[in-house]
């Protein structure tokens, strides 16, 4: 057996001088509350507030960092609980998982996913061996047994972890039932938000657009069959969001055009593809549209627009087709690029005082070259913090490397955990503020930061920053 | 207060070891003389060598560095000096504008503009102090009087700085007189180098582009209204600029395209563009040949040829209408390439003894990929210093780590300040001899290079690299 | 006269407490047999065990990294032995080859390949001074006089290298007669694989194309004059290959694109290539399909698929022309590109149990963007090492910074040495396995990683870890 016990220095950086610093910046912010302005768990666990029930249902299966890994190292996903949509092919149990994340534990030697899985192992489950074959079943049954504890709840976790924001992703249509219910159940002092995200209702050229189109139609009770009617409805169902505490919007396209059609060749390509199929070309167009339009709301409304572009979805088509989306080879796309796709955006909404956009990416060649030079001079943009493929410790550090030369650090985004593995989001944050504990050492240490603007900076980082970004 | 000191060992590496020779480099070369073979500074200046005046006007209105950031954080232009072209709305005088900046001191928190200005403001100016609103008239009134004294006139601060050489950067209608009077005059020591820049000369579909013409014809007595006649009367101001002490020109183009036109499409789209607007690729073709044509009169008349594409100019059409261009939304522009485009000129110059090419990026993914090796083949090819975007510690330490793989030392630029900020020359030129050394320092404490070699690199990285490179 | 004496903790981290780590783990690899299972040695060397002959035949004609430095340094190609394709204009003879090195030899300063040059004067040839001008003659009588001994004949080296697997590279019309010699030999044990590269076969727009069909043919006895029978034929060849030892195939191809054409259209091209010129777009088409065809028989086959799209060929025509090709000139295109070309590759047999594709760039900017998402989903795909221009410390460090976030350790390849340079083998991985050292060294310490995993690792990446991925 080998032993589970994450180091207090972990992350800190190595030279012992630099280290000394990055410790007392660390141990200043490291009970901090946490503000999860962008995620992905349910509210409505937390309305409900039952026990999670099964480990490897709670820590594995929905967690596609850990679950990538597995597959690529050659477990089948339906041995990882991923059920395949004819439901043909047995699926393991969750005993079963456990035992396969144990035997591959290796796999995860040196990456990130192992450090957070060790720490939430060991600071939310109390586990002190790291997985193997030999403790695989006693491991399941510790955690079996913890997760009906009522300590384990939800809402006691949610309290254990000082979470005081967390932020959820929701669909326009969406009721924002839960969210009103934790609003305004006296028993719960967290705050939980809705983001809205739309980019479903973007893309013409994509399956469901009809369906959701309808959808938004019949929650809003406004006609979607014209662009227009579209645009109302969404704009409807932002005033929504913002009555349900929302204060951000999130969007995903393939790319980041933004150039408007005018009015009526939107309305034609909306009628065409109310109809029938468009080409790729006029659904491109119509994307862009929107997401000018999106932009358009947020400088009314005052939700802060967050874009991710350059993602493929579902790049192995067998695997959607037996196992759905999601199920971990969206991957990112070369050559995404934002000066010049925001342009008509910036052009027009880029010095609106309302106006707040926060540009994610996946590709780092853009931090340097396009995200930080646009929020190092556009009032409105804000630089992300790694995201997705990237939210590790080494780019995390290449990130404040690259941005901080342009931007300094209140033209941040502050971390974001965008995680649905509600467990797991301590151990995110906390590798975050080690991380940026390090790299405000570093420049102490090289004496390009004094020790107090460096302790100001770093409580300013879990706390003003993200707050005043995403207006929470 | 909070004191304003910089650190006697600022940016050398934290490693004690790696310190202590890092810190022996650094000293050796502490102060050499400067060559400043890339710059805006306006040669008039030393010829008049008047007070500067307004220490916002010499400080930070013309800084774009300093500028872009206060204005991303929410300072309009005209409250930093910036005149609207209409010259509607107040603009603020320089007590006021001091205070902006003295009020956002923080925004600068960990990044190099910071670290230049500190080091600037203190080592130049005498302060002690943060700029902080409480200290803001006060430290204003400082620099006032000091800029009024006689040791603050631009010669004697080129003295004090221990400027060598300065070049500057000028348009080929320019009669140079300031570098005549200059060279001319026993009292003034210096080189001050005209810069041939001529890409304004290039794109035919830039509005400015008839009048260019017109005025080089009037300069030149050579008529210009045909591409023969273009080409002839800028080899003509070449030799004018060679006769002046040029070694170098400058371009910068969107692209790094030179594939030549056959001469009689050249003359037609040049005739063309005379009469009226020319198609995008007509102008990008005669675009590409200009820059071809220019490889062609260096290798003929040895100017170092200096070439950085990739910037979008004047990203925010609403800021250059109000306020002009060079406002700060110069922004990179993604998937700049060398490699092919500059094809045409490396096959038919790429080999020649005169031909001379500085190759300059904002993208630091073409360092390795294409930049380093070009120049690892090409005798002709030099990698260019970190500019504009990347002119930082963290970048300049990239770059050494990018190209130095692939072509040592020698085939590098040396450093270049770019700036039209007179003041801080001393303070950048600071900055990379001791991110420079810590390099070097790097290398030495993992024997990768000798101390004796790291102390002989150093002093060529200041010396004779950057002569040689430049021909200065 | 200065010293050449490697430092043993040379490429070490500077830190002391890392050091000592990292030293603790290079040497529980330092001595470990090396696998080689990328390279372009001639298998007929070891077969022959002729003395090598002249010193700059074997250390610097052959080795592309030293010639284009001294060539981009301005030493003509002819001057380091490069012959002229008509044979005009004399060719320097090996001292003066020497010569010409030592001259320059400041050129390499901080270079890995002053590191790895030095590592083999010093450990191969026992050499203990820098060369120079002065002690060039000296040290070229010092090497010839070696290269006569017995002790450094090809199989002695191999021995003493403690070679046990090297891979070549290898035309698909190979008879493979001297890797049969070899496995025959029962006075010599290492094993001498080969690797079957056809992307020769791949281009019908290339000059050579038809020729190449044409041999193809003879030696596989299969008609190749159609597209099916050039397929069976290529098939054939790997099945001789596979009986010869080899476990993977090698393909270079300018981009990665592998959308198959329906068979007709493939024939169609095929036929007309035969009888003339065929279009770019067709010539890609086919190419592409080629891809896709290899990467089938990769599945039936099980050889291990490597790939490196993304470099041109001669990029400068009067070199090629005068030298002939591989004289320094292939250089990085930009924008190569995997997640979407590949995209037809990986849906049909990304999840073969029998498929391994391992891929390698000369793009850093590919390794956190495309390559590590991609082997971090598909069981399939490896992240090969930094290869060609960033096979380098600093690259590598950068590599394992890189794709350790996405795949840990088990989904690379391992290093591999991609030389003609026989004697500079071992101290290519010699260097491999200090930067690795160094790099697990900095996860232990900032207890990432415990010593023990850190140590089994280490050994991994020399052994397990090649020895799995390219199935050896």
């Amino acid at each position: 057996m080998t032993s589970l016990s994450p180091h207090p220095d972990r992350l800190l950086p190595a030279d012992p001088a630099t280290r000394d610093i990055a410790r007392s910046l660390y141990e200043s912010v490291r009970e901090a509350p946490i503000l999860s302005p962008h995620g992905h768990v349910d509210a409505g666990l937390l309305v409900d507030d039952r026990p999670f029930g099964d480990p490897a249902a709670l820590l594995i299966t929905p967690d596609h960092y850990v679950l990538r890994l597995l597959h690529a190292s050659g477990v089948p996903l339906e041995q990882l609980g991923v059920v395949p949509r004819d439901g043909r092919g047995g699926v393991a149990d969750g005993r079963e998982i456990w035992r396969a994340l144990a035997t591959h534990w290796d796999v995860f030697l040196g990456t990130p996913v192992r450090y957070w899985f060790e720490t939430e192992l060991h600071d939310v489950f109390g586990l002190t061996e790291q997985p193997s074959p030999a403790n695989a079943d006693e491991q399941y049954d510790h955690l079996a047994e913890a997760l009906a504890s009522e300590a384990m709840r939800p809402r006691a976790l949610f309290e254990r972890f000082r979470i005081e924001v967390l932020a959820t992703t929701d669909d326009p249509a969406s009721d924002l039932r839960a969210h009103a219910a934790l609003r305004d159940d006296p028993a719960f002092a967290g705050r939980v938000l809705p983001t809205f995200r739309a980019d479903s209702y973007f893309d013409p050229a994509r399956p469901e657009w009809r369906d959701s189109l309808a959808r938004l139609a019949e929650v809003s009770g406004i006609d979607t069959t014209t662009h227009a009617g579209l645009l109302e409805a969404l704009r409807a169902r932002r005033e929504h969001f913002v009555r349900h505490g929302a204060t951000a919007s999130d969007t995903g396209v393939p790319d980041a055009g933004s150039e408007p059609l005018e009015r009526a060749d939107a309305e034609r390509i909306h009628a065409a593809a109310l109809r029938g199929p468009v080409s790729g070309a006029d659904a491109a167009a119509y994307r862009h549209t929107m997401l000018f339009e999106s932009a358009a709301m947020a400088a009314d409304d005052g939700l802060v627009m967050q874009l991710h572009p350059g993602i493929l979805r579902n790049h192995h088509r067998p695997t959607l087709e037996r196992f759905g989306p999601d199920t971990g080879h969206d991957l990112p796309l070369t050559g995404s690029t934002y000066t010049e796709p925001l342009r008509p955006i910036l052009e027009r909404f880029g010095t609106h005082p309302r106006f707040r956009l926060v540009l994610f990416t996946v590709d780092e060649t853009a931090f340097t070259r396009e995200i930080a030079p646009l929020a190092g001079f556009y009032p409105s943009v804000y630089a992300g913090a790694p995201w997705w493929f990237i939210d590790t410790p080494a780019a995390i550090r290449r990130y404040r490397e690259a941005v901080t030369d342009s931007v300094g650090f209140t033209k941040t985004s502050g971390f974001i955990d965008d995680t649905r593995a509600f467990c797991s989001i301590p151990a995110r944050h906390d590798m975050s503020r080690r991380v940026d504990a390090g790299y405000l050492a570093s420049l102490v240490v090289t004496h390009q930061l004094s020790e107090e603007d460096a302790h100001r900076t770093a409580r300013d980082l879990v706390d003003r920053i993200p707050r005043q970004t995403f207006r929470l």
